[in-house]
């Protein structure tokens, strides 16, 4: 069950407009960086469909897309190694199914509290820090 | 791969402690209700065996795994009449599978914000509330 794109979410038309944080396009779902990189590594997984709720996929899709989490969390864990990957399907203010894929560290401000927990100062990189981290995961990704 | 029963991990021995909260026990996971019910109908959902990413786990076990947390979110969305159903797989504290399953409201003190942005005064029930709560979510999941 899924509808037609909303002009209006901020999901939907995500792909489009952080075009220089696009790591990969799978089958049913985007893969890109946030752009805050406080939490080094934190992307967020989107199907490309305007979906609300897991249980609004069919079993095949809920299946392909919990995949792709669990693929992206084993290559972005190895890459930054990190002390544990959280794993969040909110979507109380943007209700597009969107992973919030956050690499954990031991030695980050609000660890072991969840990262909504406390506020943090946003961290953005450069243009080509961007570049090269979202390359980097998308080649640790072609390589599992 | 997993571990074995660790001794002193709360999820490992939370199935024997929280007799009065269990719901469930499916194949691979137990599904209990949270002693905190400030979030009416806040579930943990958690893997039987000591396994701490979801990566770690064969892809069918993630399968079942993921199919219990989308049929537990359906049966607790359709129960509790809620805006939006939070998924959070943290372990920052206990690396233990554990799933929040955490219906959300428009009318919830915290929304839209994640639970953990905001503190809360923890809502304990009567033993007969957890047990007629207990109750209503087994014998919804069960019908579906």
């Amino acid at each position: 069950m899924s509808l037609p794109p909303a002009v209006s979410c901020d999901i939907c038309n995500r792909w489009e407009t952080d075009e220089d944080l696009r790591i990969v396009e799978f089958g049913l779902s985007y893969l890109v960086l946030s752009r805050d990189q406080f939490f080094p590594g934190y992307c967020l997984l989107f199907t490309k469909k305007h979906v609300t709720e897991l249980f609004h996929l069919d079993p095949e899709a809920r299946q392909e897309l919990m995949e792709q989490v669990s693929r992206v969390a084993c290559v972005l864990s190895g890459l930054f190694r990190a002390d544990k990957i959280n794993y969040e399907l909110l979507g109380n203010m943007v209700p597009h199914i969107h992973w919030h894929l956050v690499p954990r560290f031991r030695h980050d401000p609000l660890w072991p509290q969840p990262v909504w927990a406390g506020p943090h100062q946003e961290l953005l990189l450069t243009d080509e820090e961007y570049r090269q981290r979202c390359s980097a995961i998308r080649q640790a990704l072609e390589a599992v």
